[in-house]
C-alpha cells in the first residue's frame, strides 16, 4: 500500500502500516512537503516522494490511504479510482455534498473498494458492545448517549476551513449512532462558542449538544467539545429495557497512585493515546476486504449519510428547531435527504 | 416534629426522624389509612392518628413534614402556616402554578419556614462537587450533564395524576441545574413513550432528553427514564475549561466478586438505596434552620422556579422547539416567566 | 445505656448511641477528666460524671460501653458484671492473658452479656461478602488476604503501653480471619521498624506481615502498617476455587475530578471515615442481643482467641519461625493454646 | 531473527516478531514437530524447519529466540553462542544451578547478547510505576506486595518436569521484586496443595505465600496460585512513606454492562490476554540492544539471581523457616548465595 498525506494522522497511519499491521506492506509515502515525505520514508525504511502520481503509477501498490486535507479527498479518490487502486480515505469525504456524490459512484464504477476512516467501528471496546447489543442483550434500546471531546481546539485558521463543527467533530458520532442503533429521523442541534470569542467571529462553535430521534423511536444525545480542558474523551452509553452498556476508558497505564486524601490514575490527552488498536484494526480490515474481495465495512455511502446528518445538525442549529430526515434504500445503500 | 403522609417516602422520612436524625424528635405520624398510621406509630414508638389536625393542634410539635400526594401539598402548607408550624414539603408543591403561587406567600406571611424536598442538594457527593465548582475549580463551565432514571415505571393510575413526566421526574434535575450552575434561559425537551404503549394512551412519555441554555452561555443536557431496566441511576457531570467533575455511585456494598470472565459489583434499584444519607441530612438541615431561625436551604420559590422550567419543558416537547424563559429577582427570589 | 471512657473512639460511640442508633438511649457519659465528661454530656444532652460507679449504680441503665484504656477493661468488666450490667467492651480485653481469662467467666457467671468491639464483623461490606462466602459461592477457599494500615503512628508513649504491634493492630485481622475462614493452625510473623527508629528503641515495630495456615489447609496473609503515608486502609480478599471476593472502599464522597493527565477521587484518612456504619451497627446488634436475650455476636472468648493468636505472632516474630497452635472446644467456645 | 520452540508462548513470540514488532524481521521458525513448524511458517509467511541448526547456520539471522522446554534452554544458549547468534531465552534458564552457571558465561565469552524473558519489566504499567518509584515519589518503601495467579493448573506431567512451583511461577515475582525494590536478604516460603491431591503426590504445591526481607529493610509479600478459579491475575502494590502505587488491570475490553443488581466488566483468563504489549516490547528492546550494541535490560545474571531466590524459597518451604541470602557484586553483576 501507499499513503498520501503525512500530517499527524497520516504519520500515525504510516507507522501502523509499516510496523503494526501484519497483513499490510507499506511501499511508499507521499507528501507535498519534501522534508516531511523524506524524513518519514527514511524513518520507516520505505520509498517516498512528493507526487501522488508516484503512488498511482506504481504497479506494486494495490491500495492507497488518503490522509490529505479534506478538500483533496474527493479528487484524490477519483484519481485513485482511475488508476485502479483500492482506497482508504479519511473522513469526511468532502466539505460539500456534491464532490462526495461524484467521487463515491466513480470509485464504485471503477470496481475499486472505498473505505472511510470511521475508526471507532474497529475499536475492540465499541465492537464488543455493539456485537452484544445487536445480539439483543439490551432488549429494546431507549437511549443512545455519546461524548466526543477534544482537549484543545485547533487553530482558528484550521477552523475556518474545517467545514464547521458538526462536520469536523460530530460526524464521528453520527456514524457511530447509525452503526450501533440504526437510521435517524430527526436531528436537533444546539451549540455555543464558549472557550474563545474567535469561534463566534468566524461563525463557528466550540461546544455542542445534538439530540437524535431514531427510526426505532429511541432517543439519542451527543455532546461534543473542542475545549474539554481535562483531556480527550470518547465515551458511549446505550440504555435498553433490560440492561445498559457503557464504553469508555481513557488511561495510558494502569497504575493507581494513592497519596494523602487522593487516589489518582492517569488520563489520555488525544485520540492517538485512546485508540492505538482501532487505527491498526481498521487498516487490517480494509486490507482483508481487498485481499478476499469482500465489501468494506464502512462505505462511501456511510460517509455520505453522516454528511447529511451533519448538514441537518448545522441547519437545526442555525434555525433553532428540529430538522427531519428521510432515509431510503438505493442499490442496497441508505440514502438520506432532508425531509 | 410530625409527619403527614406515610407512603413509601413518608415511611422513610418517619424512620429517619425517629432514629437517624439526632436533632429531630418525631412526635406523631399521620395517615388517612388507619392501619398504616397505627402500624407506623407503633413500630416507631410515637403517637399516631388519621387526622392532619392532630398534628396542627399539638403544641409540642414545632414543624411538620408533608409527604402526602401532590394535590394535597398546597392546601396542607396553608393549613400548617395557619397553625404556625414550620413546614418541610415534598416536591412538587402543586400540579399547577396557582396553588403554589398562593401557598408559598401564605407560609411567608405566617412567618413559618417552608423547605422543599430536593434531597440531592444535601447528598454529600453533590454537595462536595458543588462546593468545589463554586470555588472555581472547574474554570468556566461549558456543559452540565445529568441522568435521572428509575428502574420501573409507577402504575398508569399514578401516571395519570402525576402532573406529567417533566413535573414528576425532571423537576429534580431542573433544581440541581439551577443550584449547581445558575439560571436557565432556554429549554428544549424531547420525549418518547417506549416501554409501554399505555404512556402514549394517557398522553405521557417514559423517556426524555432536555437541553438547557444557561444564562452564562453554558449548555446543559438532562436525560430521564422511567424504565431503565438495569436499575436506578442519578449521575451528574459538570465540564469546565480546566477540569470536569463526575458524581455517581450506585452500590449498596463495596464487594467485588470475580468469576471466570467477569468482575461484578452490585447496583442499586431505587433512590432509597442510593441516598440513605441525603434524606437524613435534608431533615437535619431543616431542623437547624428552624432551631437557629436562619433561612432554609431550599425555598418555596425554588420549587416554583423548577415548576416553571417543567412547564417550559412540557411546552417545548408539545410544540417541538425551544422555549425561552425570563428570570428576574423579586424580594430576593428568582422568579421565572416564559419569555 | 451508659458509656465509660471518652477518648476519640469513646466520643464516636457516644455520638452514635445518642443520635444514630435508633434502638439505643444514651443516659450517661463518664470520663475521669471532668472537662471531657461535662462537654460531651452537654453536647449530647445526657447526664455526665467522672465516676464509673455513677453508671453502675444507675438502675435506669441496662448496659455499659467500656472504651477506656486497655488496662482498665478487665477490671471494669468485672465491676459491671457485679452490678448486673450488660457489657460492650472495646478490644483487646487486656494486655496479658490472665485478666481476660478471669473477666470473661466472671461476666458469664453473673449472667450478663459481654460483647467485644470487633466492628468489622458488622460492616455491611464484610458482612455481605462473608455471608456469600459461607453460602459456598467461592468454592473451596485457597487464600485469605487482608491489609490493615493506619496513616500515622500514635505517640511513642502510647506505643509503650499498647501491648505491642500485633495486639494493638493485627488483633482485628485475626478476628476477621477466624470469622470469615475458620480456625488457625499456624502463625508466622515478620516485622520491621521502618518509619521511625523510636519503634526499635522501645522494642516494637511499625510494619508487619503475618502468614497463616488455617485448619482447612488454606493460606492467609495479613499486612499491617502504622505509617501508610497515603491514608487508612482496610481491604480483604478471599480467593477460592470458583471465584475471588474483594472488599475495599476508601472514599468519603463519590466525586471523580478529572484534570489534564489525571482522574482523581478522594481517599479516607482513618477508621472513622471508613466505617461510619459499622460502629453504629455493632452497638445496635449488641442492643438487640440484650433486648431479645440472645447470645452476642462477638464473645469474650473470641477476644481471647484473637489474643492467643497475637501472642503467637509475637513469639513467631521474636524467634523467626512458625508457631503452631491447638484449638479445642470448651463449653461451646473455641479455646486456643500454643502447641 | 529466528525462533526455536513453537509451544503456546513460542507461537505468540513468533506472531509478534512477524507482525507486531516493527524493528524485527522473522526469518525462520523451528520446532521438532514438523506439523507445528510447517503450519506456523506457512501462516506467518516465513521459512520453517525442524532443526535448530537451520537457524544457527543461517547467516541472515542475527539473533534467536529460545522458547523450547526449559531443559533445552542452557544447551541451546551454548549452541547459539558458538554460532555467534544473539540470544533471547525464556525463563528460567535451567532447572538446576549448574547449567545456567555454565551457559551464561559461555554467551558472554562469545560476545553475544543474552536476554531473559521477564516480560513484566517491559509492560507499560509496571514500567511507568517503577520509573516513578525510582524517582522517589513513594518516599521510603515499606512494603512490596504482588500476586501472580494462573486460572488453571497445567497437567501433572508438566508439573513433574517444571522444576517445582517456585521456579515455575514465583520466579517472575522474584525478578520483579529485585527490579522494583532491590536485593533481598531473606526468604520465607509457605505452600499448600489445595486444588488437587495430585500436586501433593508429586511433592509439589499449587498455592504459595512468600515473605521477603529486602536489604533496605522493607518487607515483601508474594502470593501465587495455579488454581485461581476466577482468572489470571498479576497485580503489584508498592507502599512507601509518602504514597502507595498499585498496578493491575485485567480486562480485554472496556465495556461495563449493567443489569438489575449488578455492574459487570470482563476479566482476562491468561497472560496473553493481560500482556499483549509487554511481549512485543521486550522483543523490541532486545532488538534495540542488538542493533545499537548496548547491554540488554534483563541479563543471564538476573535469571541466576531469580533462580537462587527460588531455590531459597524451596528450602524455606521444606524446612519451615526463613532462609537468609548473601548478595555480592562480581564483574558488575549481583551474585546470590545462600547465607
Amino acid at each position: 500500500m501507499g499513503i498520501a498525506g503525512l500530517g499527524r494522522l497520516g504519520q500515525f497511519h504510516a507507522e501502523n502500516m509499516a510496523g503494526r499491521a501484519p497483513s499490510i506492506e507499506l511501499v511508499r509515502v507521499v507528501d507535498p512537503i519534501e522534508d516531511v515525505a523524506r524524513s518519514t520514508g527514511e524513518r520507516l525504511g520505505v520509498q517516498w516522494s512528493t507526487a501522488y502520481d508516484d503512488v498511482l503509477n506504481d504497479s506494486s501498490i494495490e491500495a492507497v490511504v488518503i490522509a490529505s486535507p479534506t478538500p483533496y479527498h474527493a479528487p484524490m479518490i477519483e484519481q485513485a479510482a482511475a488508476a485502479g487502486k483500492h482506497i482508504f480515505c479519511e473522513k469526511p469525504v468532502s466539505l460539500a455534498r456534491e464532490p462526495a456524490e461524484r467521487a463515491i459512484p466513480t470509485a464504485r464504477a471503477a470496481g475499486v473498494k472505498l473505505q472511510i476512516g470511521f475508526h471507532r467501528r474497529f475499536d475492540p471496546d465499541w465492537a464488543a458492545a455493539t456485537s452484544r447489543i445487536k445480539a439483543g442483550e439490551l432488549g429494546d434500546v431507549y437511549l443512545f448517549r455519546t461524548s466526543l471531546r477534544d482537549m484543545r481546539p485547533p487553530s482558528i485558521d484550521y477552523i475556518k476551513t474545517s467545514g464547521g463543527f458538526f462536520l469536523d467533530v460530530t460526524v464521528h458520532d453520527f456514524d457511530t449512532a447509525r452503526w450501533m442503533i440504526g437510521e435517524i429521523d430527526e436531528v436537533s442541534a444546539f451549540g455555543a462558542a464558549l472557550s474563545d470569542p474567535a469561534f463566534a467571529t468566524v461563525g463557528d462553535i466550540d461546544n455542542a449538544v445534538v439530540v437524535l430521534r431514531f427510526a426505532s423511536g429511541a432517543l439519542g444525545v451527543i455532546d461534543n467539545s473542542r475545549a474539554a480542558g481535562y483531556g480527550y474523551e470518547c465515551s458511549t452509553e446505550v440504555m435498553g429495557s433490560r440492561a445498559t452498556a457503557r464504553i469508555g476508558y481513557h488511561r495510558r497505564v494502569n497504575v493507581e497512585w494513592l497519596t494523602p486524601g487522593a487516589a489518582t490514575v492517569d488520563y489520555v490527552a488525544n485520540f492517538i493515546e485512546r485508540y492505538p488498536r482501532a487505527y491498526v484494526l481498521e487498516l487490517e480490515d480494509f486490507a482483508a476486504a481487498v485481499r478476499t474481495d469482500r465489501p468494506v465495512a464502512v462505505t462511501g455511502e456511510d460517509a455520505l449519510a453522516a454528511f447529511m446528518l451533519c448538514q441537518a445538525a448545522e441547519r437545526s442549529f442555525r434555525q433553532a428547531g428540529p430538522v427531519k430526515l428521510r432515509h431510503t434504500k438505493r442499490d442496497g445503500h441508505v440514502v438520506y435527504e432532508t425531509a
